[in-house]
């Protein structure tokens, strides 16, 4: 990029380079883990290679990763490679919350052992920046090319974001399986979202019709959240619950029908970022009808 | 098709040229529309001449996308594409059918742009088309090649129709994964399906065992509808809802166990017809439990 | 296998003759159903020849499919076929779980028509099989060959099982999308489990974090079990249900949150062994809450 | 084909309909080879199915079997079958070509033991069939399809005949590597042309410039023929002969720069037609200069 | 390319300036071209949009059409793509002689209808940049990788250039099927060689063992020259031709053994450049020798 | 391979132990020459990874590589990799053949710059060797696949050798493209042949018909031998010669017509093996006829 072709102001230039820092940490991080797990085991170390080692930098192994997966007979891998090379490349904002989530998956995740095994295996991961380029699309007017790209993620991940929904950092999408998320839902940062969730709409008349999710918020395994609602930042939404009204910050809703813990009219608080810790199920012995 | 083959009564003949205009008009559309896309998206352009402008018809256009899709190193696309031509090129029930499905997916889903974005990034309308093929197979006792093309279906698009399950015109299945229907399950006309619904059977003896949805039935995400029970015409299911038994026309059930919105015994009564309304939520209100 | 490699006490040796008589029994049904099949269907010979009956043992003709299913562009199918032989061939217990699997879909599945069928287009039978490997990797310490394999898995077949992950014999994944297993959950032998189950866990902690599950227990569609829950043997949970503590043997949970049919201090016991008799909805008329 | 469309005289008629006798008679061979092959061989037996007993006609499975050979990651194997099927399909006298040149090389070269072993390896007789379509192609002012068709089977085949060459019927390319045929060459019947052989012109200025090529012809390996030159009926040129002028009918040019067996004012003349009997050496004894 | 990263002498400034302008007259030229040829034929539009339209540049161009021709199982059409875009990115030289090849095709050989065509379809271009690609390696030492891309340009185009050969600008390998060119070989420029010409070595020993082609020289078909000979300038070479020893500019060698046309001590001279005016034949009437 | 099922004379064992230990060495040499490219140059070490060092063994590593390039959409690379895999372990008189042609490579040829680098680059390596695997089935009276696996190698390296025909150790077939070996001939060891080499018939009357090459053999670019002539051990054919008669042992033939140099009486004779010393042209200055 030449120089003088983009002018940040100090702070910008400076929270740049401290993106580009930890970037630079991640990437090497992720080439250390690689190398050591292509020594230990010769079968995998092609892949490896092929998908990470071999590259100079960790947006040209996403894409290339991303391309080889979400290729198909009819669209190659190398215009998608291009596509997201370019996506990446010149969209430090994009790098930088690729960066986050895999931290997110990192910490979050008891499962996750390292960088690399996201980088390589997280389908919501790798759902979740295939869908941050087709976005970019999207908000270039690039509609058509957009929708082709959420049609491969859908096919490919089984997991359907519409390119139009904005979702912020240090997102982790766990396991992702058919994770649906509609056209003007808008996810916050530090936010969990476990498979089979659903932000969804309802009509058939468009406008804005899906929910918006606070930061550090963490919506258990088949949550059904329906219409243009606001889950409050912290709050915690249970696995399999059907929520279509608000969600006030920092509450648990469970069940089908939600219902807030501790009742309507003084729901229990939490001090803790549910999107963070990842505390499924502490609200059980609050949980009165709960009378297995 | 040499004249004198096939001899429709003269209604018969009127249905079926109705029909082709119908197509030929939708055919027409996804032509402009595409050839309108491939202008702005040059990236796009090479996909939607290989997907759309290069054919002379829907169903060649249709024939070869999915064989694309559906293909594997085992099963070659240059038979599928046989096999689906041959299907649509012989049946204009199932043409009509298609074109039905796409003008559902057109009006009733506000996030579908175009007819093309259908035919092109729609798993659900993908799914069902090349279902209808599968189950004229089965009911031509081809059974194994349709298990085989069920198979494939269920792998690509996480959709898992069985190929006996009868489906009618007009449906819309929304988003489509996790989708089950199963062996002996009826859809009928203008119903509209979300992602994770399973038309699911009980025990392990075969049989009618499976529900049956009638005409312009709504059927919320997640929702599970289990053994030979029958949802009547214009009901709307909520989303995450168990049904195990069945629901009147016209009716509301939501929650696990199921409730009818309004009580059992005076259930409330809607007017639309929610599988093409969509509406999914208007029963808030009335839904006293309702407690966050 | 020279002799003599391995030795075996002579009660062991005997099971191991029994095994592979039946293995050998099966294995004989799968050749003469796609022998039928072939000669019926001559545009599914080469799939069934290619597949089936170019083999020579039913773990030849497994690991062909599996290498073929499971492959891209970055994981050959040669590496994996090998990869899968050489698990099935050194391991007679892996080839012994698998007839079982294949028993138990055919046994309890209506819609399974023959062996065959099962092998060669059920996802849920697949994954179970390649997470065999996958989880005999684990115990090998070749932990990041694992993690690639199961990543592979969810994204072919959605069904996430995390490769440490124990499964015993006899179960069968019906339908099979949406399947979520964590690392420390155990499922016991002859369970049946629908799609969209989830056996997850709580926390970002690591340690014994997911489900255990007794031998025999049905495990309804949708059905979400999080935490180091027991699932006494026997057990049913119905669909939909949301399970966050013990459940005795015997019993049935259903709803969300789950409760006990016939409550919680004195449940209704079943005689039958669900996961075996696939009954989902027996329990209706002691639900005394179900309202439609 | 709807009665009325093809009118032919009564003469045209019988000569179809000989010619679809013939097809029958040797598709039907091809279909008994196969069988009898997949039976003996189940490694080849889903081969065989794909590519020919899977098929209706032979021109069907030659356009599989071509679409599947020529195909590359941006010509698909649907398009080229597609392709492939209609020129069979819509020109009676390409498939009697094609049927004469499975015949010229199961009696003219010893080592061709079927016609099913010709139809499905021989180079030269797969590229002269896609040359066929890509010749009428070109004939049809589709220039640039017959152009990307030729460059196809140049890269596939190492086969390179310019699409506006015009190729009699019963023609064999024998092993067939390395054959270039320029734009204006013509060949004419029962003429058969080893390996490396050039047809080829002279400068750079368009217009009628290779050569003319007469029934029953022989041309050894290697041997190159520039310029607009004519060689005579039933003449034979040697293997590595250089020939830049005419070669009288019947007579035996050879060597580098090739000389008429027998003198140029008095060549010898043969009586057999050396384009079927193959007859590669005979010459030796008169050929006075040959000295080793 | 930021501004100062390289600085050239005003001349050598002008001269890439003017390079750059030729490249973007001809790219231009082959936009156009295929735009119209996409019109013509919707069959081949998406294969033109793939390959050329949806390209910003002819780097971008050749580099895709490079990668997806020479790509296999395992290795990717990505990972070539980027090792050309890089090469002809970064090297100016290259690309100049890029265009120069693409004009020598579209003036001397008349069967090339179009810069588009040649890009496309022809091996001898096509292998000719990928070689002048696998040469930049061979001089950086990256010689493994250079033999690696040598040995899929042998494959695929069936001409087989040493990585360590230089070839000057200006080329046409005509048909090119195989060509051979060994390591030490050097070729001028304006050169034109035709097909299964071997410019070879001899003995087992390394060092300077290859052929030495002048300017303008004119190779026939099948000519091999063998040994640390030198071709003169515009020296010509007939068909079929075997040279063991230096020939003289602006002379004509023929026959096996070559002799010069008009006697040893006082060789026929001729004023044309032979590599640019294609004349194959026209020393026919002198020499004497040819006797048909 | 169970103890005993193979018993050798001690004469015989004693010979398989130093072939074993042979081949150890030359896989050892190529492990280490593949790490140490693997290192320089991470581009390429996914590919080579996966094609040797993710290998145990030798056959292991051709099968895989043989598989991967001769593999079809109808002949998958699982099928070919058994094939090869079963040939090469079963027979140790294939895998000592292998390691002398690779020998013969890295010694006769001064552009083989590693074993490593013949094995994955040498087209006319692996074509023998993939015949080598053919020509046992064809011993094995399994014909068809015998000519299915030689129709792959003659598409995909250009390199045409009928199964049956019989091919000694330590042959080098130098670039290889064009080669053509027909069904009876024989090739002794330490033969060298050149590119566009033809060993062809006469008639179209079967038997024995095809030449046969002596030990120690040198065959120069484009000779063509036809009939069944026999070419004495240690004879040289010159470059592009034309021989129908036979050829004395240790001389030299060249020319078209061939000519014995030194003439038919009192033909010279030499002392080196040409085959081995790769000594293409010292017979220039006996060559009186040369005239440039």
């Amino acid at each position: 990029m030449p120089a003088g072709e983009l002018m940040y102001p100090p702070e910008e230039e400076k929270k740049i380079k401290e993106a580009e820092d930890e970037e630079g940490w991640v990437w090497t991080q992720i080439k250390t883990e690689s190398r050591s797990d292509a020594e230990a085991e010769p079968a995998l170390a092609s892949y490896l290679y092929s998908t990470i080692l071999s590259h100079s930098s960790l947006e040209r192994s996403l894409s290339f990763h991303l391309g080889n997966k979400l290729c198909s007979s009819t669209l190659l891998s190398t215009l998608l490679y291009d596509l997201f090379l370019n996506a990446f490349s010149s969209d430090p904002s994009i790098r930088s919350a690729t960066v986050a989530d895999l931290r997110a998956a990192r910490v979050r995740d008891p499962a996750c052992v390292s960088f690399s095994h996201c980088l390589l295996n997280y389908k919501g991961f790798l759902a979740c920046q295939a869908h941050r380029v087709a976005h970019k699309l999207w908000t270039q007017s690039r509609r058509p090319l957009a929708l082709a790209l959420h049609s491969r993620i859908a096919d490919v991940f089984a997991v359907d974001i519409h390119p139009a929904a904005r979702i912020g950092k240090g997102v982790l999408f766990d396991h992702a399986t058919g994770v649906v998320v509609g056209e003007t839902a808008v996810i916050g940062n530090n936010v969990s979202i476990l498979h089979h969730v659903t932000l969804g709409g309802t009509g058939k008349v468009g406008g804005d019709r899906h929910p918006k999710i606070g930061d550090g918020v963490l919506i258990g395994a088949g949550a059904t959240i329906l219409g243009n609602v606001k889950i409050g930042e912290g709050a915690k939404i249970g696995a399999g619950s059907v929520v279509l009204i608000d969600v006030p910050p920092r509450t648990t809703a469970v069940g089908n029908p939600a219902r807030l813990v501790g009742g309507k009219e003084r729901p229990a608080k939490h001090e803790d970022v549910p999107g963070e810790s990842m505390d499924h199920t502490s609200f059980i012995s609050e949980w009165s009808d709960y009378i297995i």
